[in-house]
């Protein structure tokens, strides 16, 4: 039986500035899943972590991918899928993007590589779909493109990879619930024109950082006078939080998704280092419970490690 | 005496997506102006063109420019300036910022370049400002760096050369009068988030689209979805006109500015023509008096010809 191993790696959504149009994938964490081509009609989802999430393929984001894909195909296939989920769900660094991006890159794999790249962001995107009752492709992308991206547009679909230079990420997921659906919910519907030209100009100036690899332009970029001022209430001691990052020489960061995680971006290794203990130091003190990861931007997206 | 000429090219500020934060130089039509070094304090200007402006210093965009300027020089120093106009007044392609713009790099030139760029756009910005009666960069930035430029900021001056591949620029201006400060008075003070998401995606995409030398995706990014509905009504036969000019082969285009110009980019000289032909025809019929200008995107700015 043909089979292979995947890691799908974790993804930034929003990057401060580009809310719903950028996003970018990081080394760790990864989900780990192992696909095997069946020759019947047929997904069939083994869970090998602690999460139970449902196994019935129509409710769940590798099963919504794979049908997706699988409508495209003539042949009578199915795909066997052992899961072994490392990002959390719920943690707002792409965890069902991950699931999504990592089945259809796998069976794509399997069927010996007859879509594009965007054609599998748009199977993954009716995974993600289910998890989030929303079309977009913000983790998605990223996850599956590797790197940075730009999105465009979600319909048609139009996604730009972007040039950047090395980067390090410094993520904070602290273990509180913040529901995707609220989230979005408490986010103004109107917006003054003259914030919104603050923002497209952040998101001009971040885009043309990357592709420069201007470290100090991607740090004046990284404002968001929209977004954050209203969902940074959700995450306890955030102002506190990014204010040290940055007196500890982060370049910049902000809300991960729609949260509850944090990243700052640094230059180096040892700045990482330094703003995972302000952040260690923070949120230590407040008895929430927390996991820090310090990574690198990911340029490959999902990976196939076996197979 | 220390004399000096100089061409001070036009301007195209906004570029459709990106109102107030984009903006770049052309080489037809553009300023004449010569200038001479005075060894008093004082500001002479002489028009040589029939459109009048005044010409006392304080009234005038040359002496804004240079009197800002002048503050930072410590010599007693002042400039002859004899002016000949070729960009009309209220054109919208950016006719005070040439005057700025052009000044301060000739005054520049002739105390021997001791001010940087983004000083000289500094000063320029006080000229502009006597005839706008708003404190922003988008046609003197272009102007003095040439080529595609990226404000991201007025307060601080944050000002991005982008790079970008050889574009045809055909202009109309129809000989109407838009006033700046109306142009102005009827854009929406709110914005929906959904469209200010649009807006953004479509500026990262031309950013990217610019540095990448990535026509098509300059062209899929020439979308503005809040300021052309409201601004393309002041423009008799906007609509009709832009859409014949894709349809002639046009990448896109839009309203230069705050009106009434209008402007369309084109990968080649032959496409460029063919959309000033259907210009011509557009407006030929409809008894408004127009003048059309086929160019390219001028990466120089404003040049020293002579001193």
């Amino acid at each position: 039986m043909k089979e292979v191993t995947i890691l799908s790696p974790a993804t930034i959504a929003n990057i401060v500035c580009g809310f719903d149009v950028m996003g970018f994938a990081i080394h760790q964490p990864a989900d780990k899943i192992v696909m095997r081509l069946l020759e019947k009609k047929e997904i069939r989802i083994i869970n090998k972590d602690g999460y139970n999430l449902p196994t019935e393929p129509e409710k769940n984001v590798f099963g919504g991918a794979l049908l997706a894909m699988m409508r495209e195909v003539k042949e009578e296939i199915g795909f066997e899928i052992e899961s072994t989920k490392v990002i959390k769900p719920g943690s707002g660094i792409g965890s069902s993007a991950a699931s999504a991006a990592g089945v259809v890159v796998g069976a794509n794999h399997l069927l010996g590589n007859r879509f594009l790249k965007n054609e599998l962001v748009r199977f993954a995107m009716h995974g993600e779909q289910i998890a989030s009752q929303a079309w977009h492709a913000d983790n998605i992308a990223p996850c599956i493109y590797g790197g940075v991206t730009l999105i465009r547009s979600n319909e048609p679909l139009d996604i730009i990879p972007l040039d950047f230079p090395p980067l390090y990420v410094t993520v904070i997921h602290p273990q509180i619930e913040v529901k995707t659906s609220y989230a979005r919910e408490i986010l103004p519907k109107q917006v003054s024109l003259k914030d919104a030209v603050t923002q497209w100009a952040n998101v001009g100036g971040l885009v043309a950082g990357f592709m420069k690899q201007d470290y100090d332009l991607i740090s004046r970029s990284l404002q968001d006078v929209l977004i954050e001022p209203v969902r940074s209430k959700l995450i306890p001691s955030f102002d506190k939080m990014k204010k040290r990052c940055l007196e500890a020489g982060a370049l910049g960061g902000g809300i991960s998704g729609s949260g509850p995680s944090v990243f700052m971006l640094s230059k180096d290794q040892a700045t990482a280092k330094a703003v995972e203990e302000v952040m260690n130091e923070v949120y230590r003190k407040m008895g929430v419970e927390f996991n820090v990861y310090v990574t690198t931007v990911n340029s490959k997206g999902v990976e196939i490690v076996n197979g």
